[in-house]
């Protein structure tokens, strides 16, 4: 684990028991915790994503400035955002907010807060704390997938966080799966994340709903337009059939794109990571059965394991929080 | 360009100028070279690939010893497979190979040859040649892709080549991009070389000269079912309609695929390689378009160039002796 060094007044080297500020900002909910070095989790705020570039700042730099009245000592803040993050912290584009182009986040929120800020990918950040902290530890080759509003995905491929040449690798969820497919936010047809994300569970949720097929998530959201992905999972825990049914076809369509993954990357792991698996594994036992499935219907490959993430929904988080911890260590040695 | 030393009787370090042996096998061909360190093909052979490991064994063979004695000083040799080529040199299968599989094609060549033997994945050495002496020169993140009876990929990220946790990374010629779609060799369906490989264009080429829409290809290939993709490659680039209306159809396809592989890796660059692309650039032309086309239906990102390798349908040989050359000069230091 990283440890920041100092010296002390007689030239002695001392550590700095420093902790971060690590939030993610995801397609519909902020996560901000307070991490130390050894990845434990000292506090946390939750709030809705705004949808303006403004309340965006606001609520990250007013999460920080409450992690730090909570426990002191955060010198250092990563932020994970939900798009395309340029290699100067400027947030290009998100799929799920479309009011916020070309934002220089990362020196926006440096010079609001006062403190050393790294931006990057939320599934990128996710990778970074699964590898150092959680269910990815040892491995070389492995892609953490952030299943939230939409899909992402953060890659380790030759013991190394794969960046691409713009910083923008790992925008899996709109990958093509179904040609001439569903409509996407993105403005193509077709994307894997309109099949297999917590947005399509909740999509898929309000349809058996509305149809009269799944009287157990009706009485968990109150009315048909109401079913979220969150409703499924939780239906699917208690043991509902029907939001089970809706989970094993999801698994399928998460399998598919996992093995398109496998196929061009040959990663030896993959970790579901975001809010979609945050309550436990209800999701991890029809995806280990479809992938199975997906990989006995082709050429026989290495076995590929997959795992939920060690880190939970605070993968993104914690790894922006320890990546922030790292940078920092980097630039001041 | 990396020259092997040796030291001369008083102990002073001398170069050696030595050549390498490159091999494709492809599905339908082998393509053999003699190469030197700068990249230059000193001479070639082909013939068809056989479809048995003995055959395939002594095609490899007694193409690189013509070669030697074509050209003397043939001191190591590299040969490229179209299919799962672990890291101790064993071709675990090849879909458009059937018969072939768990051969120790490494260890039985070099025992053969008497000399060391390189082998890897055909479209990672494809990689390799453009990289070192080709359309990749100077890139960090690329990807070559071999058209030719399926589809392959090498890729190079953060500069450095990446073969995956079991050296497997890059068989992208099977990743799904049409959910139930046409039937595919390796036991799938909608596998993308079903649609834009050299084997689909002769497919495509087929259909239509049986339902008497493509005139042109008839008359270059005798009989509708005589009508490969080359057929079709050569009739565009005679200016014929209907072969040219395959080509931008193909072109479309090949697109779909590109696009999921930029979001993916976010390279700078895609070269086309591979017998589809051997005599020119016909299809280069409509795969920029449809590119485009694609690029400007989802979100900005910045541009990238697709070109077409500058080793032809050699990369893969050349890379292939090219890395035994750089092998070579890492075990003999």
């Amino acid at each position: 684990m990283p440890i920041w060094m100092c010296s002390d007044a007689s030239g002695r080297s001392c550590a700095i028991d420093l902790i971060a500020a690590g939030v993610d900002v995801g397609g519909t909910k902020v996560l901000a915790v307070a991490v130390g070095a050894d990845g434990a989790v000292l506090a946390e705020r939750r709030r809705p994503t705004p949808s303006t570039t403004a309340g965006l700042l606001h609520v990250v730099e007013s999460t920080v400035v409450e992690l730090h009245r909570a426990c002191g000592r955060v010198g250092v803040v990563g932020v994970g955002l939900p798009g395309l993050v340029d290699r100067d912290g400027v947030l290009l584009s998100a799929p799920h907010l479309p009011a916020v182009r070309d934002v220089p986040v990362g020196a926006l929120l440096a010079e609001r807060l006062g403190r050393p800020v790294v931006v990057d990918n939320d599934s990128t950040f996710a990778l970074v704390g699964e590898h150092l902290v959680g269910a990815a530890r040892g491995a070389t080759d492995a892609v953490v997938l952030t299943l939230g509003t939409g899909i992402g995905a953060g890659l380790l491929l030759g013991g190394q966080v794969a960046r691409g040449a713009s910083g923008f690798a790992g925008e899996v969820g709109h990958t093509t799966l179904v040609v001439d497919g569903l409509p996407c936010s993105c403005g193509r047809r077709g994307c894997w994340e309109r099949y297999a994300s917590g947005s399509a569970l909740g999509h898929a949720g309000r349809m058996a709903a509305a149809a009269g097929r799944a009287p157990g998530l009706l009485a968990l959201a109150g009315e048909p337009d109401a079913v979220a992905g969150e409703h499924v999972t939780t239906a699917a825990r208690a043991g509902d059939l029907d939001a089970l049914a809706l989970v094993e076809e999801l698994a399928r369509w998460l399998a598919a794109g996992i093995g398109n993954l496998v196929l061009t990357l040959d990663v030896e792991l993959v970790v579901l990571a975001g809010g979609l698996v945050a309550g436990g594994d209800v999701l991890l036992d029809p995806a280990r059965r479809a992938f199975d499935a997906w990989a006995g219907g082709g050429a026989p490959r290495p076995p590929v394991r997959l795992a939920v993430a060690e880190l939970g929904e605070r993968a993104g988080a914690v790894g922006a929080g320890l990546a922030a911890l790292r940078l920092g260590l980097t630039t001041s040695d």
